[in-house]
């Protein structure tokens, strides 16, 4: 088969669609073939070589994709050949085929089309794992969504907004704001010319914010700290603005809050099928009901990649960025 | 009545036992005549005018007491003049006489005397709180406590090694660490002479503590993000080391942990009447079954609270300095 690899990190330009050998579905895995994958910025990271793929997992980069199943692995159950699914990877989405623990399929949500399903995996796992299982987001409560233009943050926007809760965002620009906006966000901060913890602060008569999704790390954390409204949860998923930052924990304290920071791809097997299981369960009915919608910047053939790196990293992009396969 | 008043900040002389007005208990309170209050490092703190009570609370220095109840206040239902209790208080307990609301009280515990129970509402509550109704630990796992010897330290051994978990502890001296393994502590750690990080390891075959309980705050927060195990949780509970401190927010996602910080004093009363109920339901028994006790390293009488303050500031004590009223 055909897939992107990364022959040494460096820019986009390094992502080659080269043959390599087929996957083979070990025990309880099932052989996909890929119609489309979608763009992370972990992608990003390990084409630039600052995030090695967990032992065991395919050297090609790609977190998630959507396909048809092709074959079934010793003991895999469930699933069927044929059955149209999307998956959470812990590699190897941007190729032709891919192999998947059954615990991290998700079948194709009625009245969404196969491509579209690629946006899914990574984006709802994440934001369901982090705002609703590690920090209980509850209806009635304020979320802060730091990127909310983005994948991550246009279904954040989406689901916290599918269960109640009052949503802010920031973002860079007044379209992309736009955007949030008609996806239900409340509170719209421009983070370029606004301080996000006085614009939150005001538009919530001074509580703050009860949970903030933070891609930002080192950066943001003394300003996220303040954000927060008593009982407050901070969950870091991204560290674009740093790795180490002062924590004032007598602030911390003050407010009786937490902070969280997880990653998705370095769970292992069980820990994905226990997100994966609670995302079918809570989330997808959101989704088959028309509630919450996967958001799609743009579909760039999957043999481009580097066209789609680029995209991404310029950050103009609202939503997810798909690799279609040929 | 008389109470130990605080006429200015400073040392512990500034406490002085002195003729104030009685406390009237208000819509859903009760008056408890104290028999015996206990010393909280919280209580030096606000002695050397660094933590003002909480509004509504008495200027009085005290967070638990014990005594019998004297008067119901309008609407105090479930107890009766003659009970004997104890309680967790926002304030006041150095005293003899304090108003208490009826979330706030316990009965006192089959098979301990009145001055006993004195030493258990703060720590007990500040234990589960934290370590199991916050951190969740679970059988199997192990919980690190730093200062094992204190109050909140023995309580946390005692309750940890009740549901099945491993505990290891940090103490100052061999004495302090050999109380602590009577207790049931399984890891010992001289933190005078030891790498709490480096000994942990060792003894967990690398994986580090599940939860930690710290009181130390800035100073050990990076060793403590190091001494985590993958999914571990760090309750800090306590600022001795400093406020602000350096979080090495890559090292956290890298084990999926998380870091929260409480206090018991300034949460709402409705809070603090979660937590006594839990408290009630799932340590009382424990406590009445004889698998966990209160540690008391001495009683001074309420007057010579100056003393009590001498003894905890000076840390040679193991468990709680009960303060008896005359």
């Amino acid at each position: 088969m055909y897939a992107i690899t990364i022959p040494e990190p460096g820019g986009p330009e390094t992502l080659v669609w080269t043959k390599v050998p087929d996957p083979v579905p070990g025990a309880g895995e099932v052989l996909v073939e890929v119609v489309a994958g979608a763009v992370n910025r972990a992608d990003i990271m390990q084409r630039q070589g600052f995030y090695d793929p967990p032992p065991g997992a395919s050297p090609h980069p790609g977190l998630e994709c959507s396909g048809r199943i092709t074959a079934l692995g010793p003991g895999a159950t469930g699933w069927a050949v044929g059955d149209e699914v999307c998956a959470l990877l812990a590699g190897g989405g941007y190729a032709e085929q891919v192999a998947v623990p059954v615990g991290q399929l998700l079948p194709v949500p009625a009245g969404l089309d196969l491509k579209q399903a690629a946006a899914l995996p990574e984006v709802v796992c994440t934001v369901w794992s982090n705002v609703f299982m590690v920090a209980h987001l509850r209806p009635g409560e304020t979320l802060l969504v730091h990127g909310g233009s983005s994948g991550i943050g246009t279904m954040a926007i989406q689901l916290a907004k599918a269960v109640g809760a009052k949503v802010a965002v920031t973002a860079g620009t007044k379209e992309k704001l736009e955007r949030c906006a008609e996806l239900g966000a409340d509170i719209l901060i421009n983070y370029r010319e606004q301080d996000f913890v006085a614009e939150l602060k005001r538009a919530t008569d001074g509580a703050g914010a009860d949970v903030i999704l933070d891609n930002m790390g080192a950066k943001y954390l003394d300003r996220n700290v303040k954000a927060l409204a008593v009982n407050g949860r901070l969950a870091i998923i991204g560290m674009q603005g740093g790795v180490k930052g002062e924590l004032n924990i007598g602030a911390l304290l003050g407010k009786r809050g937490a902070i969280s920071a997880t990653s998705l791809r370095a769970r292992p097997p069980a820990e994905k099928a226990a997100i994966v299981a609670a995302v079918r369960e809570h989330v997808w009915p959101l989704i088959e009901g028309g509630h919450v919608r996967p958001v799609v910047d743009r579909e760039i053939p999957m043999p481009d990649a580097a066209d789609a790196h680029r995209v991404v990293e310029a950050s103009g992009h609202i939503g997810k960025v798909l690799l279609i396969a040929p």
